[in-house]
């Protein structure tokens, strides 16, 4: 194994702190938490959307705007386009987890450790840049022009470093990002992060087909030998 | 300004000394540093020929195993497939100047700092591996499919990047790909690199259209006030 590729928002950055906290300077007198909830639930299906052919490659900002505008009308919540695309820009900041730079900066010294995420080149650097993540490279959905699960992510980021899938890891703590991993040959680490939707219930449970399963990004280091 | 661009081979790496030195090694008996200039000599213009549409797009690894068969050839050197191989990988762990990892990390504090590099992104990955070169992001000949001074690649990195020409900065030590990057909107900076023909002359002069001429990295690092 040569390279490993995180997945971002929820295994390596805490989206749910970020976004509540923008939601709740943006739109005072809502409920920050429940909108933050329903907005990232729509992610995945509009990401599906373009992958089945519904709808034409857009990036990510694009497809977040939407689907704000979609909840906050919803929701009964007025909001310009500043303060949308304030909101949409707040995924660039969001926090790390504390274990996540430290865990990052340690399996740097023996792998090439990429970004493997559905934000651009942009976000994830801007991420990157805001918490310290020491990304060898960025694999971003802007690169291939297509979201995971989709192939071209997984077997796209070992074509680019050209190296055979199964020197490719991925880590993430969505099983299901995993499963589409291991369907085109990578291995896979799951990292627990139950506090991803700000205390709803999340799954953690992971799979045993997983090569591993650790407590944390610090845990999988370890259990790396790094 | 927000992104630094830099040129790495010759600017930030030392390609004449990994080359002749890789040259000594596997092929014994000959003038290494003959046969390393001569083969830089032929790098510029096989990318020309692609670029010009005479060739059909082909990573950098291919095009300088083709240049490299031509010299050996010529200069009447017989090497074998591994042999050649290994030479053409030697492009990926040629050193850093000493001050190209602390410029850059100093840099980097302030900027988003990128290569912008005729490499692909494996060769650029590999290379900062061996050199500790903190990049932000790796902008590689295969993101693109062109080789400076194709206008693709200086904003091709802006438009990853989500900026303005203007807010990017090319950084090199070849005032031809500065001019190029200049004629495209981005901001210059030359660095002088005396020793990159490996005691060959070298013009180090510049242009006054630069916006910055640093002895080094670290000198440009302290200029910028980093």
């Amino acid at each position: 194994m040569r390279v490993l590729a995180f997945d971002t928002f929820g295994t390596v950055a805490d989206w749910f702190t970020g976004i509540r906290d923008a939601m709740a300077t943006e739109l005072p007198g809502h409920d920050a938490a429940a909108l933050t909830r329903e907005w990232r639930r729509r992610y995945a299906p509009i990401l599906a959307r373009v992958e089945s052919g519904e709808l034409p490659w857009r990036g990510l900002d694009d497809l977040q705007t939407e689907t704000l505008r979609g909840v906050l009308a919803e929701s009964g919540v007025a909001a310009d386009d500043a303060t949308v695309a304030r909101l949409v820009h707040a995924w660039r900041t969001i926090p790390g987890w504390p274990d996540s730079a430290p865990g990052l900066a340690r399996l740097r010294r023996r792998f090439t450790v990429c970004a493997l995420s559905n934000g651009s080149v942009a976000l994830l650097s801007e991420m990157a840049k805001h918490n310290d993540f020491g990304w060898d490279v960025i694999g971003a959905s802007n690169l291939w022009h297509h979201y995971k699960p989709a192939p071209e992510t997984y077997l796209g980021l070992a074509r680019l470093l050209e190296v055979e899938p199964a020197q490719v890891m991925m880590v993430a703590t969505h099983q299901s990002d995993l499963d589409a991993a291991r369907s085109h040959g990578l291995h896979t680490a799951f990292i627990e992060r139950p506090a991803e939707w700000g205390g709803d219930p999340k799954d953690d449970s992971g799979s045993p087909h997983n090569d591993f399963h650790a407590r944390d990004i610090e845990d999988l280091a370890t259990q790396l030998d790094v």
